[in-house]
């Protein structure tokens, strides 16, 4: 999968469109089979599966899960969409509300934005740090670079613990060009029915596009780790995007071929043709 | 709909067997249905849906979901399957676990077995209830049917609650017959691809059939509200029984005309034709 960042990289260069022929045909025939696998780890009951999702607005995250889990049983999938973080959440360490989200065994989970908003979001505007009250860190220029790359070991040594206790992880980047952000929210604009969407904090947000670019390509360097790959999708075609992301999903899974239905054993099963109803 | 129970009934005089022609493809058109007005639901932000799903073992509660809620957004449905209650669950009333469970508004939350299980399991099996450490209830003949009438008064409490404040409930019985229950574990036990599916446990249970049938009947009777109507579903017939739970969760929806997308105000809209990107 070249899309699976394995070393260095520079944001622009990273190629922001794709596009698959027939992409939403092909999404179609992996998704059937994303729902098999997921049916069977279910019954297996000893994996579950984390999906991150990270992506600038109108980079398609909603839509994508949407599409992705389909035909994935509703009861195999759960989706947490995180916020701004209530007083309750601040009053823990920055990890506890992603914590206790993960997914049960034999489930997945998935994260749209995630414990990664936490190097993100906050990096780029300092002052919501503020507001967690963490020891030692009371002014702006306590958060240096020093900090957040000390928060992203933070998250590795997280995301170690979960995958070393059988959390597959899988982290995507949805990479969108600020061409395309413009024409994706020039529509929430324009559609009457897209209007409700439209929030004035996107355009706030959009004028701070290189402060993220720069957050973002050191998050994509510090925490692909071997154990926790993030992968850039190109995102500009969404239909592109959301086949990459499920064939990742699914060419993840597949790699444990020790994934199967559960057999009884030999009692069991003599016990099994025994029974009389 | 007349699945709808609004008088006093008796368990053997419901059917068990419906059979619908078509009901697969007619499924197909609910749900697509279901989709839209989840969608509108989730925009709106007022309202959110409680399903409850009770029957016996075998009686279609897994794939009835997974069929019903194919084309919801699994952004917008979570499902909750309550086993038994875990020391720390116990430590609280009974309805605490589920209360944490509900739905946000915009959701649906589906509870596969539900808070009817402490006047269910737990009346056909009293001992279960003495862990719950409830003052003053320390021994069997404590637990008499006024006990269990109380419960269920503390349940339609609770249901008022959360309806007068925005909550659509809605309460399946999938209503299997005995003789059809032996079929369907018969085939658990002769495909080997459906073994693992198999407890022991379900035999037990199996036994006590008729005192269920008795505790069914008093749920049903007792805590059909007008804010929170049961459902007889026949489910004898698994494409039936999923069209008739879907069907009634799109008619109930569909009763609230003022779930509507939200509009921009004079001024919002005002502000939007003036964005410069």
């Amino acid at each position: 999968m070249h899309h699976k960042i394995t070393s260095t990289i520079k944001i622009k260069n990273l190629p922001t469109l794709e596009i698959i022929p027939n992409a939403k045909k092909e999404l179609k025939k992996v998704r059937k089979k994303l729902s098999k696998i997921q049916d069977k780890m279910y019954a297996h009951g000893k994996y579950s599966v984390l999906i991150c999702l990270q992506g600038m607005d109108t980079s398609g995250k909603d839509s994508l899960i949407r599409e992705v889990f389909k035909d994935v049983n509703v009861n195999g999938v759960v989706v947490h969409s995180f916020k701004v973080p209530s007083e309750k959440e601040l009053k823990h360490d920055f990890l506890w509300r992603h914590y206790i989200a993960l997914p049960e065994r034999g489930k997945i989970a998935v994260f749209n934005r995630t414990h990664y908003e936490n190097v993100l979001v906050t990096r780029v505007h300092k002052s919501y740090i503020l507001g967690e009250n963490i020891p030692n860190v009371s002014k702006i220029s306590d958060l240096d670079d020093a900090f957040y790359f000390n928060r992203m070991k933070n998250i590795n040594n997280f995301e170690k613990q979960i995958a070393d206790n059988g959390t597959i992880i899988l982290k995507f980047f949805l990479n969108l060009s600020k061409e395309e952000q413009k024409n994706r929210l020039l529509r929430r604009i324009e559609l009457p029915e897209k209007n409700w969407k439209f929030s004035a904090g996107d355009l706030k947000e959009r004028k701070l596009w290189n402060d993220y670019m720069k957050c973002y390509q050191d998050v994509l360097n510090k925490t692909s780790t071997s154990y926790a790959s993030w992968y850039n999708i190109p995102a500009d075609d969404k239909p592109t995007a959301r086949l990459l992301v499920a064939r990742a999903i699914l060419e993840a899974l597949e790699s444990y071929k020790d994934i199967t239905y559960p057999s009884l054993s030999k009692d069991e099963f003599e016990q099994l043709s025994k029974v009389s109803l």
